[in-house]
């Protein structure tokens, strides 16, 4: 399958290096390759810079947004929550749509320090903001209520554990949940919450997950529905 | 033990039942406990009136908010989410001064119908609001991720699952998780998220909650924070 998977943070580089070692044709989108690459110091999260993750991984070509999502089957939006409309605009919509678009981005709000906060929360969320804005695309929302080493290795996490789904089309969730078995998820460990409009759900699971890394101390970790 | 239970409602009823079970002495609080005593009808959740339940604990008396509070070592706040401010202001800053205030409640908005939105959410929550409101009271938030019967019951459902707890005041949450591990709950499964800022997160559980009670179409099941 040929994937697009559009940031350059270590989320998109957790998936891209997961996609291509399953033998899947990547490409990371951003919206200026040439300054991604140019790019010699860490990122605000004390990354590496790409170019140095790109050097381990030089089948993965970096494109831009509307390249990348014009040769790909598969889109995975893995930007920061509150540049992703932004970047899957510039992707453009003719390059979307028919295809299945996976949203693994949280819109959170730094810009009052920490905590972040949500923007959209509550009564909407980014899923849906994505899905509104490209009607003919098919978002399916998942993996973005875990760390992205747990994403991609679900064996860090002991036990069974949880990755939600969330979408309108259920052919497209299937087909983003043959991806998740892939990455060695179990089939009873992806639960499908409905349509697009439950990702308002999963998205307000951050601030509890952010109080979980503090309490924990680690990121291994993850939500388990426990059922009678 | 003495405990004062707010709110007559479902919550409230299974609560101070498993209270009285466990041999404490338990009240029941609200506005106005003749008015509540008279209603003949079902609430609008479809619960039998306040008095049927009454009838089958005759030991559990049903007292003002300020009485229940006046003569309680801890009260218990099972008020709907949008009365809980109200309904502690008539208990009075007095009354509940010094005391453990468990909040299990969650400030859900039925106003503009189904599913209900968050008011507080995502920059305060209910818990805060009350701590701040009554700061010589000590609040802890726990159980209000969850359905009441699980809440008094936790082997409806099945294998490990958690309960969060979210506080100020270490003795305090020491003091809740004993209560805790009488209801049945494991160590194990206490998990302490930090300060009553935590409860932001746990009240944002809701949105998620109410998509897997569709999902899975009953309520007996729980979060499980599984871990490495």
């Amino acid at each position: 399958m040929r994937y697009a998977v559009f940031g350059t943070g270590i989320v998109g580089r957790t998936i891209a290096a997961k996609l291509a070692a399953l033998g899947h044709q990547v490409v990371v989108g951003t919206r200026d390759a040439e300054a991604t690459l140019a790019r010699t110091e860490p990122d605000s999260m004390g990354n590496p810079p790409f170019a140095q993750w790109h050097n381990g991984h030089p089948q993965v070509r970096l494109v831009s947004f509307a390249e990348g999502a014009g040769g790909a089957e598969v889109v995975i939006n893995a930007t920061s929550g509150t540049g992703s409309l932004d970047a899957l605009t510039a992707a453009g919509a003719d390059n979307l749509a028919g295809k299945v678009l996976i949203d693994v981005a949280n819109p959170l709000d730094f810009s009052a320090g920490m905590p972040p906060t949500l923007n959209p929360v509550n009564t909407d969320s980014l899923g849906e903001q994505i899905q509104r804005a490209f009607p003919d695309t098919k978002v399916v929302k998942t993996l973005n209520t875990m760390n992205c080493q747990v994403m991609v290795d679900p064996s860090r996490v002991a036990g069974e554990h949880t990755v939600f789904v969330s979408g309108n089309d259920a052919e497209a969730k299937d087909q983003v949940t043959e991806l998740l078995l892939s990455f060695d998820w179990s089939e009873a460990g992806v639960l499908d919450l409905g349509d697009i409009t439950t990702a308002r759900g999963t998205e307000m699971l951050l601030p509890v997950w952010l109080s979980l890394w503090g309490a924990l101390g680690h990121a291994d970790f993850n939500f388990h529905i426990a059922s009678a």
